[in-house]
């Protein structure tokens, strides 16, 4: 018989019909006079009752199907009595594809997550873990949807990289050279040129440069894939390997791109609302009491915009009412996550995109903003700085602080040469970024999201290891 | 003014309009009486073409406007005098945002492939390369909305691993650790506790183990991201890094399977078909006159499904009748691309997939076929073999031969842990893989599609470097 999978049985009322489901057991649930047995097949959070009349089968075969065991149920459909379920099965004929010993590592209920992240091969079959890995999957098709409604070609950017975006370190190598003999120059270097690529290979930290390639030719690109930083950070934000969406559209500029960020941000909100019910209100009741509110007020909102020498300014007030914060904040600091929280959670009590950064903390391809006589510049909407600035726009969200790193980039050769020259940068390994300055160049724009701080967010999960399978994380590349 | 896209120029009717558009000169051609701008921003291979009255216009910022340069037009939209063409737009402002010097190496017309991969960066901004890259745009965006419309989850599974999937070699090494002072145990043996995960870490060759495990949780998952081969072939088949599509689904027997198989794939020739018909045209004139005609066969035609024994046989008769091969193929052969293609562009005239291979070159994963006595096995309909076969189920294609490889996967651990043994491989990796046939195995199967393969067959493209927008290649990391 052809299998129906358990969310369209739930669906269904097509009462006394015969079906076929498949899955795994989660609990069952014996008697005398009948035996109840939950199963799920991962296409829904939501459990099908099969009732099993026990004096109608093998009581060896019923005593096998045990918490995580795999089986083919057949039966007719009826209308449960039970409150809160729909449809469930009345069992004819049951067969069992895969027994599971007491060993079963996700038998018990309520394991700790470190229990479940050294199970993360297991995990997946958890209440917990199938809600947050069907919700990745719909964010990942809010964002596919989101673009190709909007124009956007999905762009797939190297990541294997000769080259390195942000500047500086943190980097994993790739080679296929033999370790044991390295070849070296006189001066004692290591050559190269019988690695794969010729030249020494690192694995990309961001795709944004060749996607300002694709977006200068193609009009609006957006790159989604993983990015590496060989960072040893051991903490519930981190990761060694996670997946980065960055968008880049030639033509806007920085109202415009303000206008993507918010849309695009409070359309995978919006999405997780509208196709994830039933994962979000699992959620919603087992992690995060406030979930679901505050998904909802994301998309209330209209998102406040800031020049960061305003959000100074507010800062600077708090303290001055009796504020305490950890890290200080005066105009040239970098805003720590207690600032960005402050300004989002208690001041404007709504998400944020702050603009106009000062240049000493931003990269070398952002736009520069006019620079004024006395060492000032001139951002957006007129605001006046007390020092260059570049037009950096970063979303900040409750909770999570920053989860989208914006910038429009600067188009003019002359003003990008100046800014590599001063940094002292190495202009060697973009020439091609350059080029895109020196043959037909274009004002654009675009931007860069985490996507498991988005996933956090969705989800009101607290650890980043736990909203991607398999986490690659200091001293872990299992599975 | 607000920009409008020239795709939505090309579609508006709305004569007499105010309206902006912004893009790349493709062509200027001038005279005393009207200038003709060809304007590209990358929406559609279609050019808007800008009509202008020189006399109206600054001479000097006339001539600026050379190919390549970027520029913004605002104008009347109007009816085309043009054959072919349908609207354009009489300029009343032209604004110059990049300018393009004679050394742009796009200029050209008809630049061989061979120049255009030196310039990557820039070869985005042609028309072949265009096209290319919106339809593979839109084959993403046809394999997100196939799986997604299918109750598949978009399952990312790691790119650093400390397994290898298909047993042995050519993988990448990843590693932060210092190559001028490696520590080494008494043996001489380099030691990895020090290295970022603590172990000898490489990038992956398939996500499809993880895989598994999100199948037999979710119940139907699939992967789409890039896949390593540090294999040394310069050829225009091979790519170090590739994206690699990976479907896995629980419950499904070998039949569902290659429905599976044949629905997918037929699912994105249509797609091209339906929503890229400007860019196939254009390739279609262009690079192979048969591809329009070749995309449509294929949706046509019913697969046939062909034991590999039947297919031996087939290729044995073929030879008696005159037909030569440079390869062998005898029964327990791998096939070679000149045997696939024979059955598929020869003796079938369509797609075929090929089911139960013998075991000798496929691998240890996939489920074995019932043996008899006399050593032989029994496949697919009841098929008789003359030696132990799996059921592995590959699509075979016109032009591209092998563009799916997928089986059915063993899911009995004494089956799946007999084959490890007897291949002598190495279990410490594996563990986690083998636990999902220890706990509520289920009867599962996958396939996998080389994504750029796919690009190929849609594009009529010869060279895959030229299917996707930064090659790696040996000796090649650039851009």
């Amino acid at each position: 018989m052809k299998r129906t999978k358990i969310i369209d049985v739930l669906k269904s009322t097509e009462y006394g019909k015969d079906i076929c489901v498949k899955g795994w057991v989660r609990t069952h649930r014996s008697s005398k006079a009948v035996d109840f047995i939950a199963l799920n097949d991962g296409s829904t959070i939501k459990n099908v009752q099969i009732v099993v009349d026990p004096t109608k089968f093998d009581e060896e075969q019923l005593k096998q199907i045990t918490t995580g065991s795999c089986i083919c149920a057949e039966g007719t459909l009826v209308e449960s009595q039970g409150a809160g379920q729909s449809s469930e099965i009345q069992a004819t004929h049951l067969e069992v594809y895969g027994l599971c010993g007491n060993d079963y590592p996700m038998q018990k209920k309520g394991q700790s997550f470190e229990v479940m992240r050294k199970n993360a091969h297991m995990r997946l079959r958890t209440n917990t873990f199938g809600a947050v890995m069907r919700i990745r999957h719909n964010m990942a098709m809010a964002i596919h949807t989101y673009f190709h409604e909007h124009g956007f070609f999905y762009f797939h950017t190297p990541l294997i990289t000769a080259s390195d975006c942000e500047g500086a370190g943190n980097m994993f190598q790739v080679t296929t050279k033999n370790l044991y003999d390295l070849k070296k120059d006189e001066n004692g270097k290591i050559i190269y040129d019988d690695d794969f690529f010729g030249e020494q290979t690192s694995l990309t930290v961001s795709g944004q440069l060749e996607g300002e390639l694709g977006a200068t030719a193609l009009g609006a690109i957006y790159t989604f894939g993983p990015t590496f930083r060989a960072e040893n950070s051991n903490t519930p934000r981190h990761l060694a390997e996670f997946w980065m969406v960055e968008p880049e559209v030639a033509f806007i500029d920085q109202e415009e791109l303000m206008d993507l960020e918010e849309d695009f941000i409070k359309y995978c909100v919006r999405w997780a609302l509208d196709n994830c019910k039933d994962d979000l209100q699992f959620l919603n009741q087992m992690i995060d009491k406030t979930l679901i509110e505050r998904l909802e007020g994301v998309l209330k909102d209209t998102f406040v915009r800031l020049p960061y020498t305003e959000g100074i300014k507010i800062l600077q007030e708090a303290i001055k009412n009796g504020k305490k914060f950890e890290f200080p904040c005066n105009w040239g600091d970098d805003l720590a996550s207690e600032h960005e929280r402050y300004l989002v959670e208690e001041h404007f009590k709504k998400p944020v995109i702050m603009t106009d950064y000062p240049r000493a903390f931003k990269s070398f391809y952002m736009k520069q903003n006019q620079d004024t006589a006395d060492g000032g510049s001139v951002g957006y909407k007129g605001a006046v700085a007390p020092g260059p600035t570049m037009q950096g726009t970063d979303v900040l969200f409750p909770q999570i602080g920053e989860i989208i790193g914006g910038s429009v980039r600067e188009e003019s050769y002359d003003k990008l040469m100046g800014e590599i020259e001063r940094r002292q940068m190495d202009k060697t390994h973009l020439w091609w970024y350059i080029d895109t300055r020196r043959w037909g160049t274009c004002p654009h724009a675009g931007f860069g999201l985490g996507f498991e701080r988005l996933i956090l967010f969705v989800t009101g999960m607290q650890n980043i290891r736990d909203v991607i399978p398999f986490p690659r994380t200091p001293k872990s590349a299992e599975f």
